[in-house]
This record gives C-alpha cells, structure tokens and sequence, in this order.
C-alpha cells in the first residue's frame, strides 16, 4: 500500500499510537499545533516543527529568497500563535543543492532575519547539509506560554462561538494568481502578498490565551474546513458554519468576481491564511470582540457555532444547508 | 558564487554572525552539538537537529527500514551524549515521495521506536508531508543536562588528556565493505553494523559530564580530524594526536590488512562513528579511566594531548611528526 493511499493524517495516526506507551506525565505529544514540554512553576515551553520542500511547498522561480525565508518561519511562529505562546528560539535545518547560489542563500537569510528580529525570535541552531536536487527547509521553533494556559484543539465546548482573527482566502488567491499568471495589477499584487508574507497572529494569540472564555485555538493553515475538523475531533463535538459570515476582503471579491472563482471554496479550503480560529463562551463573546477591537483596530470574525455531535460541519449559506466537494459548495450531499 | 565552493561550515559562520544580535542571556546558540535553553534552577535543556535525505546520506537499497529509523534518531541523540545530556522527547519531520510504500515507513517507524524506548525518548511531534522524489528526514531531539553541567567545545585546556569512548574506523570501514560490494563475511557484516546501528554514548556521556575534569566534549561524526578541529577552534588550542594510539578494532585491522585500506585514514577522517572525544585534565586521567572501566568495561582510550597554539593538530606516528591530505597520511606537509 502506497502512503498517498492512506494520506497524511492517517499515516500520524498509525504513528501516534505506538509512541503512546513512551509519553511522559506533563508532556503534551502528537496532536495539536505544538508540543508542550515542562518549564517552571509558571509556564511551559510549546515546541513546532515544519518542513518545505522546492516544487512541492514552493516554486523557486514564483517567491523570492527573502519571502521563502520570511515564510518559512512565520508558518511556525503561526503555530507557536495557535497555542497561545511567544515564540523564543528556531532551528533552521537546510539541505541545499551543490550548484545554489551563496547570495541565494544569503537573501533566504535575509527574509529569515527580519521576521526573527521582529518578533526576537533566536536562531539556536540547526544543519546544513547537501541536497541532491531539491531544497529542503525544516524549522522547529521553541515558545513559551503561561503554566496550564496552552489553547489545545481538544479545549471546544457545545455553544462556542467559533471565530477567526483576520480574512480567509486571499493566500489561496495569490497562489492561483501565481499558477495562472495572471498580471501584475494592485489587487493580483495584494492577494500574492499574503500567500508570500502572511503575519503570524502571535500577538492576537496570547491575547486570546490570557483570557479563559476563549477555548479551543488553531492555526488556519490547510483550509477552516480542514482546520476547523481537527478541533472538532478532538473535542468530540460538531459545528455550523455560515458561509456569508466569512470575512472575505474586497480585494479577494473584486478579483473573484473578476476570474470567476468559487470565493467560498477558497475562504474554506484554499488555506495558508495563517490567521487563528478559536472557539468563545457563548455569552462572552460581545465583550471579547470589543477589547479586541480596541486593541487590534479589526474584528474577532464570529463565522458559525460549535454544536454536540461527532466532527460534522453543516455549512450554511443564504439560511440552507450546503455542502463542501472537491469542487466547491453545492446544495447536495457529496 | 556557489555554495559547494565556501562549503558547510563558511555558511554556518556567515548565518551565526548576522543572528548574534538576538540571542539572550542563559541561552546557548549556533556552535556546539547542541543549543542550551533554560528550564530550572538544577537543570538546562539541551537541543540538536539534523537532516538526513536520501542518496546524499543514505542509499535506500542499501540500508535497511528499520535501521534507517533507528539511525536517523542514533546520530542526534549521540549530540545530546556530547553534551552530557539524557534525551527526553524527539520531533519528526519526513518528506515522503508518493509512491513510497506504507509497509517501508512503518519498518523506518519501528526502527526509530526501538531505538526511543532504549533510551526513553517520547516522540513530542513533527511534520509529514510529500517529497517529490527524495526521501527526507528530519529529526530534532530535546534532553536535559545537569545546569552548568553541559560540556562545550570550549572547554578544553592546555596539557589535558584527549581521549576517545571507543573504536574508530568501524562505521567508514563499514561504508567501504558496501559500496565496494564486498562479498558477507563476518567481518564484514561486523562493520557494516557499526556503518548503520551505532550506539549512541548517552551513559558514557552523562558519567563523564559529572566529573569536573572532564573539559570539552564532542561526538565523533565526522572523523576526529575535524571533530577535534571544532574542539581546538572554540577552545583557541592546538593539539598532538598520536595515531598508534588510535583504539581500532581487531575486525576492522584484519580487513584493512587484506583490502589494502588506509587504517590511520579510515579512523582519523572516516566519521559517523559517533563515540565521543573528550579531553581530560592531565593528572586526573588514570584515575577517571580506571572509574570508567569499571562501570563501561572499556577504556577511555587516550589519544593525544591538548596544547598551547591556534587550530593545529600535529600527527605523530612512529615517533615521527605525519601529513593528513585528502589521499591520507604522509611525511610532507600536505
């Protein structure tokens, strides 16, 4: 049986459960954004790794060396966000082809640098080595977040309000800006800036985390339905969602409309937003909204509930009932 | 100008210096086998990474699955022995081309998980995801050290013992037995053990940590004509290696014997033998190495000694002061 068979998540799972028996007492394993390992009486530390590879997480001729360093660590720091924590310290593993320009390099360090100094972020080690074709780019980041305060996949509760920190899908629009090559107008411009410099929502994220009516946390990086899925498993519950609550920017309608793309396919499933969705107390929920906006000047976007059940997401658009394919939304079951 | 022609180490250096500005204090960045961050008042944390990606550091059809897994995790825990740290959890992250098969990645799996329930290693997280046609690894590894305890490549002092944990030689020998085909004898199959299952020093490592006058330490990987190197660089010294006194086994003597190899090479240059190198201050040396064999029961075998100058190492054999180049030893400067 091949692994594209069975797929990413399935093959974790296979994983996940035979390292079980070696997970230690304060120690959080596989399974959300980060790890959490044991720090002091007040906080712990929270641990994430990601890894890029040319031509299949990145084109070389369509991102430049500073934007492909500066999102390879903001996709981690997005992580560390997702948990509530301040990001301390990256690794920066980097295979490299034998014929790779040394002032490549040194841009891809560049774009790494200015994130890091934005958030001092650490660079405290990491590998060098040879590639034979293709460059490959792991990154682990090391944060840290109040003792117990750490926001898990596994923290929603039926009635949250499930809500997001910023627009969804204008990454996903950029791409397909990119792949049809289309031309270099302001909006195309925009929208292929946040598929290359998306900003890590860290400081929404510990904001989030200091306050217990905010429950479940992720990061929005595959897509909400995919994102909002894992939360949903593992909190054992099911949600509603409203597709024409979904913050969409002009710049993404006016191109949609435009190109005729599905704008709710791309807010749902275009991913690479790197913005946070969290799950809020019902009630708490206005009040939230307003401190946050008194201190980030945008909204926490409410898009839809958290309801009993087991992992299902009813989309809901113009008050029916919609559902997701491969191809977008229609009004039957897939 | 590309990077085959600064090499690994000039890129290491041009990366450590623009980062310099963002390290903390209690922190430990780029430079040693691994980074020290906080943890408590008794202890530190330790970290190391590395990448391993086919056909650059291992031929598929060449090693098996299960001990691709568990050397992939052998190397990094040998950077935490080289610390004296004990490890605590792993991260993962593999890049999988589509075709690879489910039943060769649980087999890598299982390798891996042997080797993490030795040592008690948790696997804390990490990444999958697709490759386009290499395989990937990347593995990091936390553990914890005594505070102040870790062992720097800074540490060595002028007129101490450098010595060595074990045989040298065996894993290159090994390498050659495989890619010169060499037809299934014992005394091959012993080599091409010590190639892909190397045991990491974690014990020996941790023991040593705990004596004061064990100075600097590293972990052999790539032969200790380069790993000393490190050692002198960081500590400004220079040193006298006495290549008689290289521990090499009897297997891998009988081998070189018949095959014509280059012993002094195999065991000075070979690398990924992933014992450690220490040095030790002069007069505490018999004593440390008496207590070492009694629980080892082997030698700590000494090598050479550190002197007075500037990154030079000074090989002497009969007697007589010899030349590294990149064919091996001779009696000219190279």
């Amino acid at each position: 049986m091949r692994i594209n068979e069975i797929g990413e998540f399935k093959f974790i799972d296979r994983i996940s459960g035979k390292f079980k028996d070696l997970l230690l007492h304060g120690f959080l394993g596989i399974g959300d954004d980060c790890a959490i390992i044991p720090y002091n009486n007040k906080e712990d530390y929270v641990i994430t790794t990601d890894m890029l590879i040319e031509d299949i997480h990145f084109l070389k001729d369509r991102i430049t060396p500073e934007q492909l360093g500066y999102k390879s660590l903001a996709v981690n720091l997005s992580d560390i966000a997702a948990m509530g924590g301040k990001p301390l310290g990256s690794y920066l593993s980097i295979g490299i082809p034998a014929e790779t320009e040394v002032e490549y390099l040194d841009a891809v360090m560049k774009g790494y640098h200015d994130l890091s100094q934005k958030y001092q972020v650490q660079l405290l080690g990491g590998d060098t080595t040879k590639s034979k074709q293709y460059l490959v780019i792991n990154i682990g980041v090391i944060g840290v977040c109040k003792k117990g305060e750490a926001r898990l996949r596994s923290m929603a509760q039926s009635k949250d309000i499930i809500c997001v920190t910023g627009f969804l899908g204008d990454s996903a629009g950029g791409l397909k800006v990119i792949l049809n090559q289309l031309p270099e107008t302001k909006d195309h411009l925009q929208l292929i800036r946040s598929h290359h410099l998306p900003e890590p929502h860290i400081k929404e994220g510990t904001w989030l985390a200091q306050h217990p009516e905010v429950h479940a946390m992720i990061d929005v990086s595959d897509g909400i339905s995919s994102d909002l899925s894992h939360i949903l498993r593992m909190s054992g519950k099911s949600a509603i969602v409203d597709l024409d609550k979904l913050p969409v920017s002009d710049t993404l309608k006016r191109v949609s409309s435009k190109q005729s793309w599905d704008i709710d396919k791309l807010a749902t499933s275009g991913g690479e937003d790197y913005v946070l969705l969290c799950t809020v107390k019902a009630g708490d929920f206005e009040k939230l909204n307003g401190d946050f906006r008194g201190i980030f000047g945008s909204d926490l976007f409410p898009i839809g509930e958290i309801t009993d059940g087991e992992n299902l997401i009813k989309w809901i658009k113009n008050g029916k009932q919609v559902f997701l394919n491969q191809y977008g939304f229609d009004h039957f079951n897939s």
